[in-house]
């Protein structure tokens, strides 16, 4: 079999890291490319080393300098900044791991993605803020794009079993988070520590409080929107706390396909890193019977306000999804310092929507610059919860 | 579209019913070339005359006159007895439906994959008693079976997800019947009245207490390993008491997918009817929020030796599970007379094959002899079970 080319955006991070672990694992099957980080200079090279990678970029220009010195012995290239990283995306290699967090990835997955690319997609944003522009360019230049969050791939998994057309129901699982059982009159006192406190998942702390608040199920529902073209009103969420079973694919026959799995990364990662095959990841097996049990319930929008106001925002459109996405993320990190209280985060994000002026984005640019205008308004408002206007 | 030319073997049983059922929704969809029924004359004629079959069958040959008599008015073509249903499956139909119960449904099924056709198959015998030769003339012929179990239908679908050789387990869920949480004291004064009830499928008396005895589940274990070639030890049999997990498929990199639906087989019969398209069926949807909690455990194969015994005969090959097969059903028909106890069946097969020859069938014939002599010694023993011996 011939060496599979891949590239890495964002080979530092968890995904990352993950992914690399699984080409270690075959380290003879895979030719790397190129290799991305933020701003990890020793971990990029230390990488570069091990996975004799042709090319890597530093995001953070003012580490061109380290990041060069520390390959200097080597053949590798080097470069920094973000017009790197979209040139990086210009390589042309057979699978493309796009975990870049944030804004800044979405340039180069769109660079990617305009190049008809097949891209695993770890980075949220991409179809959160920009799902509508990114899935035209898929269109336009017959791009694959793998989904790699867990409920996404489980979705991309069971859609193996029949046709979109055939599809009655997409069923996105959600843990519920810590505050599952929780009035809204506990929860109004949670903090930092107790928001971030999964009970299934190991993850940072701004998606563990989107757990809490549920608003990362109303962003994957944002995602399969654009990922599965079935319509905003078929895809329903379902609360599974074990974290089992990580999203069904309901047919029209009412078969119903699920994937199951442990609550590790590596699953999905290898299943687009495979893809349309299956590789070995080194997880455990499935054992439910030791497991005995698995529950599910109806979400709770009233205590869970997130998943309204973010099936509002689809359904809304144009901008509407990218604000939602960028007025959580400055109210998550008012929360996590203890700036506003739990409740606020929905009620800011809340806000923010209602006066927003929403229009059809053009290209990334407008996308950028209403998020950038969000993150302040939603900024100043943080002051006026504060105050507790 | 081009009609679908489709012949029905069996089809004034549940089996046949549901499927023409399917049709009925979608009559234009479907040209209906053979039905055939065992002895049930007046419903055979009369789904006869709503489909417009060209030819009809009835096994019984003493029923001969009339069905002619019940059809005179008609083009239709109609025959009689076991070769009459062999030239039956000779016809030339896209599809075909084995759902003949039992030993009688062997013949036509063979043939049927002989001609190399697409075979939707409900009939148990033909993979339990002569799995070896069926598999062996599907790879001659090309023939393409269809599973029309709910289990091992749910395991077809999963396995669109992956290779064959991607698999590490199969795993067949068991209700565990309506004993599952006795003990063995418990079970030793089960009634037929008590093992008939089954909890979630509504079905015969024999299949009943197969259930009870999970004596199902074993021969459903010998259909999946012929089925499906991954090895006797990589299927596992899981005790889920919903049956809402129809089956599951775990692949080497740790994914596992399931297949849910409610308990209908009209679920899986449309799957094969409309493989690889799926249609409606009519059924609800599947509302996992009301269901609430799906529970697994390990099966027990100290109370349910049939399990056992099931796998030691599929390990013995050969004519072992046909034996088995035979042993039970008269175990089970004596059970039901109550002449044996409840844990006498399992006693009694174990019996039966402890003291068999097993040699390598060399055709169905060799596989009708096994059975007849099983069954005249089984038959025997009972009477040594029913004195006490």
């Amino acid at each position: 079999m011939n060496k599979r080319t891949i590239s890495i955006f964002g080979a530092t991070g968890s995904v990352g890291t993950s992914t690399l672990d699984l080409v270690r694992r075959d380290r003879d099957a895979y030719d790397v490319q190129a290799l991305t980080a933020h701003r990890d200079v020793e971990g990029l090279a230390k990488l570069a080393r091990e996975f004799e990678a042709r090319f890597v970029v530093i995001g953070d220009e003012d580490c061109f300098g380290a990041l060069k010195d520390a390959l200097s012995d080597t053949n590798i290239g080097v470069a920094a900044g973000t017009q790197a990283l979209v040139d990086a995306a210009d390589l042309d290699p057979d699978w493309t791991m796009a975990a870049i967090v944030g804004c800044a990835g979405l340039e180069p997955v769109m660079a990617a993605i305009e190049k008809g690319r097949t891209v695993a997609l770890a980075n949220k944003e991409s179809l959160v803020s920009a799902g509508a522009l990114m899935m035209a360019a898929v269109e336009r230049s017959g791009a694959t794009l793998l989904p790699v969050d867990s409920e996404h791939n489980a979705l991309f998994q069971c859609l193996a079993g029949g046709r979109i057309e055939e599809v009655r129901r997409l069923i996105l699982t959600a843990s519920g988070g810590p505050f599952r059982t929780k009035s809204l009159d506990e929860m109004r006192g949670m903090t930092p520590a107790q928001a971030v406190a999964h009970p299934n998942w190991s993850m940072g702390a701004k998606i563990s409080v989107d757990s809490a608040t549920m608003m990362n199920k109303g962003l994957e529902l944002i995602e399969a929107y654009h990922l599965f073209p079935v319509g905003e009103e078929r895809i329903d969420i379902l609360v599974h706390p074990q974290s089992v079973v990580h999203s069904m694919v309901e047919y029209k026959d009412c078969s119903t396909l699920a994937q199951m799995g442990p609550t590790d990364m590596k699953v999905p990662i290898a299943s687009a890193l495979a893809w349309p095959r299956r590789i070995e990841t080194g997880c455990g097996p499935l054992d439910l019977a030791a497991i005995g049990r698995l529950d599910f319930e109806a979400p709770d929008e009233k205590r869970f306000p997130a998943l309204r106001l973010a099936r509002a925002a689809l359904r809304r459109g144009g901008t509407a999804p990218a604000t939602l996405n960028a007025a959580n993320e400055i109210a998550v990190a008012a929360f996590l310092e203890e700036r506003i209280g739990f409740l606020d985060i929905a009620a800011l994000v809340e806000r923010v929507l209602d006066e927003a002026d929403i229009a059809e984005p053009r290209d990334l640019q407008d996308i950028f610059t209403v998020d950038r205008a969000v993150r302040a308004r939603a900024s100043e408002m943080i002051g006026e919860f504060a105050r507790g206007d």
